[in-house]
C-alpha cells in the first residue's frame, strides 16, 4: 500500500520546492496568487489538461515526465505567441492508490521543468480520486506591448518557417520536448515575425489554423519537409511524408516572415537547432501540398483531432 | 448513442457563445489569450479543478450545473481577496459516451455564471476521454494595488465576523451557490478588510488558515454560529453545531475587521445577506471554540480535507 498523506502536507511540500517569489508576486498560500503587471507588458494566458492514458500513459511516462510534460506542452503555447513565461497554476487529480511518493514525483518533474524557464508555481489545487492521473496547467506569459505574436498577421508573400524535426512524437520526444522559448524570442529580435503557432496538432492542421485566422492561402513543398530522421526506417517514404505532416505534439515552430526576413534567417539561422523553409503564404484560400512532380494536393486537416 | 462531433467544431460552438471580448483582450482562437493590463490594479489568479464522482454526481447535479459550479468555486476565490473577477481559462476532460449535447450544456452553465458576473472565457482545452466529467477553470481578477486582502492580515482584538448561513452545502446549495463577489466589493468599500478567505474546506478549518497565516489565536462562540436552517430538523444540536464548523463548501466569506469597523457592520449591514460576529481574534495561539457553558474546546482542523 503506498503511503497517504494530507493534501495540506502535500502543499507544503510543493511550497518548500517551489522558490520563494519575487516582492511582487504572493504565491502558494492565499486564496489567489498576486501579480503586479508590468508597465508595457502585455499578459498571456493558456492552459492544457493532460489525461493518464490520452496524453500519456505509464510506462514508457514515468509520474516526472507526465508531470514536466503538463507544464512544457503550456510553455509551447507562450512560445507560439513570442512571449516570456512568468507563472503557473497546477491542478492534479490523483489517483489515490498511487499515494503521496508518487504525486511528489508527478510535481517535481514539473517544478524542474520551470525552473529551467524561471517560470514561479504560483498556485493550485490538489485533489484524490480512484480514476486516473489529470494534470491541468494554466501559464501566464508576458510580451512587450503588441509584439505578442498570433496566428492571424501572414501575409501574401511571406515565407513559412518551421523549426526543428517533424513527425514521430508519440514514439520519441513528446515527453520530453523542449519548448521553444528561447527561439521564439531569438528568432522575435532577429526578424518581425508575421504569424506564428505551435505545432500541437500537427503541420498540416496547424498550418490551416494560420491560413484560417489570416485569410490567405499557402503552399509548401513536400521535399523541403525536416522529416525526423528518428522515425522507422521500415516506414515508406509515403508514410514518412504522411507523419511529418500530420502527427501531433512535435511543438516546434511554425511561422512566416517577409521574404527578404527569410533570407536574413536561411542565411544566418540564429538557433542551435535546423530552420527549414517550407513554401509561401499566397492570396488564395486553402493550404496545399506541392509534390515532387509539381503536382498541388489539399492539406486538408489531417492533424490529431479529438473525436468527441 | 449521442452524437459525436469535434473538438474545432465545439470549440466554434464556444467561441459565438461567448461575448467578443473588449479591445484590450485576444480570446479563444489564438495560443493564448492576451490581456493588457491595467495600471494600479494588481492581478489575482486562482485554479480549481472538479472531478465528476468528487465534487459532483449526475444527478443530483445537471451538466449545466457541473459546468456553473466549476466557474461558481474560482469566483469564490476572487471574492475572498476581495477582487473582480475578469477572465476564465476553461479545460474540460469529457466522457466520450455523452457527446457532444452533454459537452455543450457544461459550457452552457459555466457561461451563464460568467455573464452575470461579467467574466470573459478567453480560452481552454477541450479532451475526450473514456473517463469522467473532468472540468479545470483557471481564472484571473484585479484589485486596486494594494487592497487585495490576504489570509494573513488578521490583527490581535479584531471582530470575526462570516456572510450567510453555515451548514448542509452538499445537501441544499454546493452546486447553485452564489459567489460572493459582489458581498466583498461592498465590504471593502465600507470598512477596512484585515484578513479574509471563503469557506469551502469549513469553518473550523479555514478559521485556523487565518490564524496560522496571521500568527494569531482566535476565540468564537457557538451560540453565535449562524447554522444553515436547511440543515435536517432531524439532527442534534450537537450535530447541527458540527457541522457548521466542519461541512465544506459553503463558499461564505470568513474576514476580521477592527472592532470599530465591527460596530459599524452590526449597526448598518451593506448586504442583503445576514453578516454574523462569530467571535475575536487574540494574541494567542490556535482557533478555539467557546461553548455555551463557557468552556473552550480547540478548533481542530474538521473541515473536510482529501485523504491522499
Amino acid at each position: 500500500m503506498a503511503a497517504a498523506f494530507h493534501e495540506f502536507e502535500l502543499i507544503e511540500w510543493i511550497q518548500t520546492r517551489c522558490p520563494a517569489p519575487p516582492h511582487d508576486l504572493r504565491s502558494i498560500g492565499d486564496d489567489t496568487a498576486i501579480v503586479q503587471p508590468q508597465a508595457g507588458r502585455e499578459l498571456l494566458l493558456a492552459t492544457d489538461m493532460l489525461m493518464e492514458g490520452t496524453h500519456f500513459t505509464f510506462p514508457p511516462a514515468t509520474p516526472e515526465l507526465a508531470g514536466r510534460k503538463a507544464l512544457a506542452v503550456n510553455l509551447s503555447d507562450i512560445a507560439a505567441m513570442a512571449g516570456e513565461p512568468h507563472s503557473a497554476l497546477v491542478s492534479l487529480a490523483l489517483p489515490r492508490s498511487r499515494g503521496a511518493e508518487f504525486a511528489k514525483s508527478v510535481m517535481q518533474g514539473l517544478i524542474d521543468l520551470a525552473r529551467e524557464f524561471h517560470v514561479e508555481v504560483i498556485g493550485g489545487d490538489t485533489n484524490t480520486w480512484d480514476g486516473p492521473l489529470v494534470i491541468n496547467v494554466a501559464v501566464m506569459g508576458m510580451a512587450p506591448s503588441l509584439q505578442s505574436i498570433t496566428r492571424s498577421n501572414a501575409r501574401d508573400g511571406d515565407w513559412i518557417f518551421v523549426t526543428g524535426a517533424l513527425g514521430g512524437s508519440l514514439a520519441s520526444h513528446h515527453l520530453t520536448f523542449t519548448p521553444r522559448i528561447r527561439e521564439a524570442t531569438l528568432l522575435r529580435q532577429m526578424v518581425s515575425l508575421h504569424a506564428m503557432i505551435d505545432i500541437s496538432d500537427g503541420l498540416a492542421s496547424d498550418l490551416q489554423h494560420i491560413t484560417t485566422e489570416s485569410g490567405v492561402g499557402a503552399v509548401i513543398r513536400s521535399e523541403q519537409l525536416p522529416i525526423n530522421a528518428c522515425l522507422s526506417t521500415e516506414l515508406t517514404e509515403a508514410e514518412r511524408l504522411q507523419k511529418a505532416l500530420s502527427d501531433g505534439e512535435d511543438f516546434e515552430l511554425l511561422f512566416t516572415v517577409s521574404p527578404e526576413e527569410g533570407q536574413k534567417l536561411l542565411e544566418q539561422n540564429p538557433l542551435s537547432i535546423p530552420l527549414t523553409h517550407l513554401g509561401e503564404i499566397n492570396s488564395g484560400q486553402g493550404a496545399f501540398l506541392e509534390q515532387t512532380d509539381g503536382s498541388r494536393v489539399s492539406l486538408e486537416r489531417s492533424g490529431w483531432q479529438h473525436q468527441l
